[in-house]
């Protein structure tokens, strides 16, 4: 099976490295996935035979480009999309939830093409998915995301395979890792929002500008991507009441654990209605997790409760449910 | 896709009454299910265009048999696999840890008779896994499990789909409802193992005789089941070191909870050793699950740890497991 991953930050090597590191024992339990073509903003490289992609890998950390040594003029994503021949797209640019772009364009155009496409992109799902999902299904290609929610944690191929034949009635969860890592962090040490946050940000676990993850944003947009992908809805950011965990004391959190309580930052979809905000949490209940963890729990009509927890973070952690999705897809083909 | 179905006790029930229940959405979404047979020691009965199986079950239920109304003669399950047209083989009979029958003889029959097999019964895979895989690819038919491990809880296929491409390095979980029912009241109540054990059989969670839960055999054909279909193993019951938890007291419990700590009892697997003991777990830990839910945590290279938490028994619940292994033999119908 031939790939291309468009955009080459911290994902896009993260799989590409795996695909390396792994290649003999995927290749012995699914057949080969041979990477024709890598390209992000600084370029495009593209081997048809397939890349060296321990190479393509050096030459951008070095550099911070991709450069091509075969063809003669540069090529963008959609070119590569249009031009070279494989079979999947991983669309891993970074993530913009206000327009969706340039991922929107390069998912579509890759579906035109009938190329399948894997991706770990939250905000053309987020803002788009039920023209994305009608796309796929128009040009009879396979569209997986299982990425863009819950990093490693297995969560929209779970809900839909492993509890096919359930009714999910209500989903639930811990959708952010840095957020969790402030509320675990202020909890135990008793230090305030800003203390924790500060730390979060040396420890690589929040951004400079922390506003998606600690407003609630990043939340809302993957409980957007639950709600439709799951539970059949058709809802966008906007319908997602937001409130983010800025105002949350180590008193109130104080206050709780002595109550038997603590409190989560909790994406919830339940009759229709989703909503993203601080909620308390038995501390005896399985959504307690700690640390940077993710978790999520399904309420269904015959399994009942359901929870898994994982990591929703981190190059390695994304690239395995980006490489499960592939996996499936190969079985497919 | 036509189904018969093998035992009808609680778990051949429950997924009747699943069936029935539900087949009207059922057949929206993945196409008919049709129940042409159903037997168990007591009968069989058979319809090649579909049972009622709402009178079925009646009938099972205040006569405590099958009654067929159509055929002369009485089926045996072997003659209802040899002569009835069907796809699927539901295989629900009452597991036999010692002998794997008769489950394991109505398997290999299924097979010979190329008829796709779902089980939820422990027995013949603990002790003839590879015999029963290798016999059903011989004879090219899908063979699924799901529900002999954690009844509805994703394990399984969780394992081998959502985190196909990672090495599954450790599993450790409880596995067996009853005994986390016990150590949880006796963590709680400070109640001896004898007066947990007494209200758990009261209320239906642990047999008369409870020693396949509470000595250990249990979870330990779990674990068998797990190291062969998920590792690649080839082990049997009698690779497992097994202990129970008769010996556990309430100030066990009580000085590990001071310490951080509760105590639970584990199946673990690691580095090619099969462990089932009373284990100390902390009590931050996503293991640490109450009452009578099951738990497992994958330790992966890529994904790193997964924790998956449900519902280790019940009729819905096993029919839960059930049924998703039937929808994915009938996506490949």
């Amino acid at each position: 099976m031939k790939v291309a991953i468009i955009g080459f930050g911290v994902v896009g090597r993260g799989l590409a490295k795996v695909l390396y590191s792994k290649e003999k024992c995927l290749k012995e339990r699914f057949g080969e996935f041979k990477v024709v073509a890598v390209c992000d903003r600084s370029g495009a490289v593209v081997d048809e035979d397939g890349l060296n992609l321990k190479e393509v890998i050096e030459v951008k950390e070095k550099t911070g480009k991709l450069i091509n040594h075969d063809k003669g003029r540069e090529l963008s994503p959609l070119d590569v999309i249009r031009e070279i021949d494989f079979d999947v797209t991983v669309e891993v640019t970074p993530s913009n939830l206000e327009t969706g772009e340039p991922a929107k364009t390069h998912i579509l155009e890759s579906f035109k093409n009938k190329k399948h496409v894997v991706t770990a992109n939250k905000g053309p799902l987020a803002l788009y998915f039920k023209e994305l999902v009608e796309n796929a299904k128009k040009h009879e290609v396979y569209f997986r995301y299982e990425a863009t929610v819950g990093g490693a944690m297995p969560i929209i191929n779970l809900a839909k395979e492993n509890l096919a034949g359930n009714e999910i009635l209500a989903i639930r969860g811990i959708l952010n890792g840095t957020t969790n890592y402030i509320l675990t962090k202020m909890e135990k040490e008793k230090v305030d929002f800003e203390t924790a946050l500060k730390e979060a940000q040396e420890l690589g676990y929040a951004e400079a500008n922390p506003s998606q993850d600690v407003d609630g944003l990043d939340t809302a947009a993957k409980i957007v991507i639950l709600a439709n992908s799951i539970m059949g809805l058709n809802k966008s950011i906007k319908d997602v009441r937001i409130k983010g965990i800025r105002k949350i004391t180590p008193e109130a959190l104080f206050l709780a654990n002595k109550r038997g309580y603590t409190i989560k930052l909790i994406g919830e979809i339940r009759e229709n209605r989703l909503v993203v905000e601080p909620m308390l949490i038995p501390l005896e209940s399985p959504l307690n997790v700690k640390g940077t963890l993710n978790v999520a729990m399904f309420e269904t009509d015959l399994a009942k409760e359901v929870v898994v927890v994982g990591r929703g973070a981190g190059a390695e952690e994304t690239a395995s449910a980006i490489l499960s999705d592939l996996i499936w897809i190969k079985k497919r083909l």
